[in-house]
């Protein structure tokens, strides 16, 4: 079963979040993935996103470059959390992206990790803490991943 | 008959824009103010701004600071010209608003300027000149008030 | 009984979490407040967070300014879900507690918000909607919230 | 008929801003192209310009690197609209050139859009949508770009 | 006899450059003082300027906030030293106009100096320097006024 | 016998520091290496960092990138002199770890160098001055090379 | 006996660095304020600093404001450690004169703190942890000032 | 006869000033090249520049990267127009360069000019307009450089 919905603002930013896939793999958390533009597609990102809680999915991990209007307007439509990960540009080096997700207005909650791949490596682990609140065997899990880390 | 419409996120960003009024009235421009979040106030916001341009909207200047997903969001409703007015925010003096109003992606276009109160006069102004394209009365009216700036 | 823990990393720190602690009162909200400093306290900071998942706390809230090693430390000791609220010092506007937040090493999440009293609110937002994924009365309580929110 | 004038500070500015004039072409927009410095060809620029408008011209887009003065210079000779597309230098990614353009005084109205070839090709639609507001294919033109591009 | 010309690009600016009209009279060099915007006045700006070499000013010593063109225009015009005063502006603190004075594209030489009235009394010594080198009083002034300071 | 310690944050990051290590050699310096993180080895590090006074260890170095909560952890354990030594990562260019290192709060003195392997360098040279206050050969061998960098 | 000597580039600097002379005289630590300018007495400063060693001072702090030369030339005199304590100053809170005293030249090693009063009070405790590797009694107060500090 | 010295902080820095060499010999502009550290050559640095207007220096080029006290201390010693010419370093693309040369005390001119090779070239031109201020062929040579470029 889904529990987490990655969406991307763009299919370019595809190898940016790569490593979060299989990240989520590893812990056996079930999750889909959409492309769709805060911007481009407003009409199918409110559709997409108001029918998340219904279907069972628990928490958002949304990513975009730029402007990154995406994560706030994610929060804006639902009350689970909302994880968002700024992506590289050419511009700014991603202080653009990961300034427009910080500075959510009061009310308009977003988790904001780092840019590009460590961010969304830590999105994913974030979202699978928030998951294991509830899943003993997922806690296990990311203990185990954490410990593996540690030798590194 | 109203040709701008003003939008800005938050009842609370009134005073950084009012200077902007007075100058449209001295061009004798009829506009109209809505206060509208991009986060909050989604369906509205949409709603309205679809109707623009069937009302007879011709340009929307749209104020908002922190994340300022509001002229991105605007401008991808409509096909008219959009101006975005960063407006200034305790944490980082208006470079927040400024970059999420400048990063727009391709195919999104948003006619940023300068944060705050002189941002507003110069997009009063800008949008003036947009309007003045097909009225000599107006852009006598602008040429008059440059003149006077001259001087200053 | 609680299950959110606010850690701050200085008693100096107060003025800018206090509309926190009011909002997860609003939302019924059980918590409780430590004051310890990830380089003053360490070891007592490590012992208290150790002890925070069998205690029933699911939820940490960890503020700092400056270097603001807080939130990390916390992170590097448990598995719940870890929200950084970087605040202000007098040198960098919070830029320098932001950065520290944000750039977790993989393997480390945080979840960051922004700096000062709006990212507190916003990081109780996210912990509230955290902990209502598995309580229906806080989900209706975030929606009234949100719903009034929308109004000002 | 040519409604757009282009100027580039420098020949060197080309490569920056080709796909601006690949997009004019699809929207059937006339244009012209000067290579016009405000430093290094005042007296020229300055003709240029105050021609403009007698000529048919109706939008200009100034394109400027470093210290960017062009685009500012530009509208400080008429009363139409200036869109400044700052551009890359090796020093500082356009942050220079950037603040050059967004920071005009009151009174001299120029539209800013981001940095190098994503600027230039929003700068195109913003022109657009201006000539649009009194030529209806143009419009449909705008509109079925902008479907394209939603699903990109 | 007048050997500096110095040019405000705004009347609002006076305060931050009074300390230097101080320094040039202790200095005993005839000055003149003109308030000329490279954007709102800029047919009789560059008539004035195209005078001065012939009127015997050596140096211009040009003042601006904001994007802080007119350094770089006086430049343009003529093959005196020009000074570039950058100025405080709300929303920057000097860095916009800072950036846009020193990022002079090759071919168009300007000193710039720090930002506001300690910026103003160096462009003032650096003229004095310059007079001084056929001005053996002048170069003895400011080695008093040199050693004065040491003792501060 | 050992005078220095140097501490890593991650392995990765061995080929910004090396330098460093030729330089211990030929100051004659003893000094040993580990690869500890802040967050992913905590008890590990406070129990190295706690033993390091009674082995005779007079200075530590240590370098850590993005959020490097190192150097100030470090300092939190023990009352000698501690040197940190940010490094470059992907996102910030070093500007992230240096803040980190620099914002240390009243009572955590952290002695911060530049970022990378010039850091390390004079982070070397740093701590020999410190041990060549009560070792006059290796005074004497700083001298000889501060000599040798004078004819570079 | 004094041991320690701190060095300010201006008078008017004294407010910034007041807190640490009365740390120096908690910690019973000699020591000598000069205030000599790197710029305005060169020829005393080199004097002075070159004389330091002879008489015994063991650690300079050097706290300077704006291009913040003094650490560093401080640092070239001599090979004892020096540490360079950034002023506030009106342009850019600090940035300058930290970045001025951070990047060292290799071979001219400057421990850098925060800027202004808390990077005094650190400076003060980084000279003190030098000189209490080889006075037992300093080292005993250092760790009862940090214990003290814990509580806070 | 040599007019002008170039003073650079490090051999390395070569590349970034070459263009200036080759410009100052189309202006037939006798000059001197020195490599003088102002942290590692202090004492011969003095004895030179002290030298310099005897011997019939008349302005002084100096460049340098990272903390760049050159053009200051230079400044320091002299009362002859100084141009400062920021280099670029690796970790902060000459803005930290470009701050230390900038942030002159009060008393201390430096001209500064952009960084790296741009801005060496401008510095030369610069000085030319200083020199040719009592050498009407040089000025000539100037404004035709100047013509040749308006054609670039």
């Amino acid at each position: 079963m889904k529990k987490i919905s990655v969406i991307l603002g763009s299919k370019s930013d595809l190898p940016q979040v790569e490593g979060g896939f299989m990240l989520l793999d590893d812990f056996k958390i079930g999750y889909e993935l959409k492309i769709l533009s805060a911007h481009r597609n407003t009409a199918e990102l409110k559709r997409y996103v108001k029918g998340l809680e219904r279907r069972g999915i628990r928490v958002v991990i949304a990513c975009a470059g730029l402007s990154a209007a995406l994560p706030g307007v994610v929060s804006s439509y639902i009350s689970i959390p909302v994880i968002g990960v700024p992506l590289y540009s050419k511009a700014f080096k991603g202080i653009d992206s990961l300034l427009s997700i910080l500075q959510m207005p009061k009310g308009i909650p977003v988790a904001a990790v780092t840019v590009g791949s460590s961010g969304m490596i830590n999105a994913v682990l974030l979202a699978a803490t928030i998951l294991a609140l509830s899943d003993r065997k997922l806690k296990a899990r990311i203990k185990r991943y954490r410990g593996v880390i540690k030798n590194k």
